[in-house]
């Protein structure tokens, strides 16, 4: 049964009006559309690195969180190390779900779509024998990722997937796992 | 002037003798290297999410991190958000640092390079008028990521560099944003 509300009425915390302003005002500035995304990463000794965010620059400005967000990573115990944070790699997995999530929300508010409980579990196998070196023929790379997602919400189940759908065809992390993006590495030595 | 250290008196805090006796054993049973890692994601409220990383699998056996890791993500107050976290794409800059880090420390451990300091700052240019549909020609994707290190080290230049060069070969997340990834993603109705 399809219960879908009128979206007046619904309220999942996501300000789709001033989204829809976002998008009307970069339609016609595009330049205020440009983004720059930035991170620090500081070595702790041994895997164990700080990631720190804070500033960006968009809207044609330099911009900035309301604070700063450290992130520590890590490799476990069973790689001989010390476990201080995360793996990288479980960190990318992380990045997808929020993506994702932050998107089905969106969504769900434009389309008048009340949500009770948002679940994902993200899945990535991962050969490591490419990244240890032990068979050139492996990529160091995930093979496969798997989202599933759990969607309680005055919806019917078509209408669940559809606002998944659409959150995946507009997600950035989703889109960056999916196609190549040009990464470049410069090296000073101080 | 290279002034590299042989390797058993530099210590970068990795255990290299593990890691390439990791290495042997997955090339003689392939089994072993085959993980799978995992996060969960729960929806907050708006576009606030907490994804949460402990268990995986590899080594031919279910896995634990010694805790849970937890991490935030929102979109900040510029897209009218709470910002309780990091924005996911953010993340991904953060888990691209972790990673190369990593291996610049264990590669100079294996190399004999005693590091001192090593720094990375980490920027995308994100044209977010694809994700806020604004323009179907510009993808969802960053169109370009700049990774730039500081390394103060027992290493002439070229060495540094080398190490560097070496550690973005073996990363995992660099792989994984330069190359294309297969992502599928499941929804279930509760």
């Amino acid at each position: 049964m399809t219960t879908t509300i009128d979206s007046g009425t619904v309220d999942n915390g996501v300000n789709v009006a001033h989204l829809l302003g976002a998008r009307e005002l970069i339609t016609e500035t595009p330049e205020l559309g440009k983004f720059t995304w930035r991170a620090t990463n500081t070595w702790l000794g041994g895997t164990h690195s700080r990631g720190e965010v804070e500033k960006f620059y968009g809207l044609s400005d330099e911009q900035s969180h309301t604070k700063k967000f450290t992130f520590d990573a890590d490799h476990p115990p069973q790689f001989a190390a010390e476990d201080n944070g995360a793996t990288p790699v479980e960190i990318v997995l992380v990045a997808l779900g929020g993506c994702l999530t932050g998107g089905v929300a969106s969504v769900a508010q434009q389309r008048g779509i009340q949500l009770r409980s948002v679940k994902a579990t993200i899945e990535a196998d991962h050969d490591i024998a490419g990244i240890l070196g032990a068979d050139p023929d492996v990529p160091n790379r995930f093979t496969d990722v798997r989202v599933k997602y759990e969607v309680d919400a005055d919806a019917s189940p078509e209408d669940i997937k559809a606002l998944v759908a659409q959150s995946q065809k507009r997600s950035a992390v989703f889109d960056l796992l999916t196609n190549p993006t040009n990464v470049t590495v410069d090296v000073s030595a101080v």
